[in-house]
């Protein structure tokens, strides 16, 4: 898989449980992040717990380094961004993930972002040294993400915009054309006028329209129309079977 | 806690292992979202694992309840929204989040959000039943996200848009590494050190925090960086020359 340009290392700093470390291993590589910097994790590394929740990962391209300190995991970096949702009685911009996907696509250099570990989030010696603050609008009172948890909003805030998985592409089906459509609708309205259904005819007209509006709306394929006419069919030949039967 | 206007209902089709339940309860409640449906959960409810990956979102609000179908746990919803990286040859509008949260927004109905299980998803029949499918722009070969972080993605989300708005400012020069601006403020503080500048000792730590943040701030270019560091080197020299002269 290729890196796309931009894309920013994420930096866990004193991560404790493994399983955390494997599920922001996974979540990074869904979007498209390969860079994963561990920061004196309390279990060491490699770590089995982190395999088991990566989901393959690691084989798929997320590459893990590990460092003694923030100060090391971030010397090449170009912009650094610390996740915290305290404000640390610090003097320092803080941006939302829209903000920091601009700031990111914005800076030439590498960029980072610091997540904390479980217990405490980030040191502010780390906060520090950071060029902003990413912050998200968390609930007053429930504002403790699970480490992943984190990791997975800013993994896919950093791809927000750009394209689906290809499998949208295509068109499933050809779409109707006008003609089907009101082929279908006159044909659906011929079958209810033989039924007695619009009665009395003064109200034909918005029974009409409310019907049409709705299948408007649908926007069908040109399968989906020869499906519902035929259903259309098989009722008034089913209709008029009971009623030959009631005879 | 309060639920916001339009909050969304998660609804979970056959989900297997009560952590993720419980992470997914979790990220809801970090994001005020309290409106948790469980369909056919493997392992009944209550689940013990569940209540430990929750860290108290239950008792924080998260209300849960269990359907036996998706057509039930639907029954009040008018616009339901499903889950999927994979087309399934249905014709069916594709959003994403920002488009889902648009259409959240604008429909006067309660909205759900459904995902599948952790095996294989949501089955054909409950993506038939949704108005449209929401799909995250995940890497081509890595697209299975796992389930509590699929609903992070979407809890997010949803709330994305209620912080701060970003300050923005483009560089100008080549931006400093990390490393440069280390280098950088370690020179400083030695200099400050020999200066005698961080006396008492005790205040030397809040010190060396203030002057930190302050530069860290400041997005110094790789040249700001050189012309301060020369700044430094002046001053020591010119302070060492001073004494000299006083002595």
């Amino acid at each position: 898989m290729t890196q796309i340009a931009n894309a920013p290392a994420i930096i866990l700093v004193a991560p404790q449980m493994g399983e955390n470390i494997g599920a922001a291993a996974r979540v990074m590589a869904n979007f498209g992040l390969f860079d994963l910097r561990l920061v004196a994790p309390r279990d060491g590394w490699p770590n089995p717990a982190a395999e088991t929740m990566s989901a393959g990962a690691f084989e798929a391209g997320v590459a893990v380094r590990v460092f003694e300190t923030v100060e090391t995991a971030i010397a090449d970096c170009g912009l650094v961004l610390a996740t915290t949702a305290r404000s640390r009685g610090m003097e320092k911009p803080v941006v939302d993930m829209a903000g920091a996907r601009a700031r990111i696509l914005a800076t030439p250099g590498r960029a980072a972002i610091l997540f904390g570990g479980e217990r405490a989030g980030l040191p502010n010696e780390a906060v520090t040294l950071a060029d902003a603050i990413l912050s998200y609008p968390v609930h007053t009172g429930f504002a403790s993400l699970n480490l992943a948890q984190a990791v997975a909003v800013a993994a896919h805030g950093w791809a927000e915009g750009r394209s689906l998985p290809p499998a949208f592409d295509a068109p499933v089906d050809e779409p109707a054309t006008r003609e089907d459509l009101l082929g279908m609708m006159e044909h659906f309205e011929a079958e209810l006028d033989r039924a007695g259904f619009f009665l009395p005819e003064v109200k034909r007209g918005v029974m009409v329209q409310n019907l049409r509006n709705a299948f408007t709306r649908a926007g069908w394929t040109a399968q989906e129309v020869r499906t519902f006419r035929g259903a259309i069919k098989a009722l008034a030949v089913g209709r008029g079977k009971a009623r030959v039967a009631r005879d």
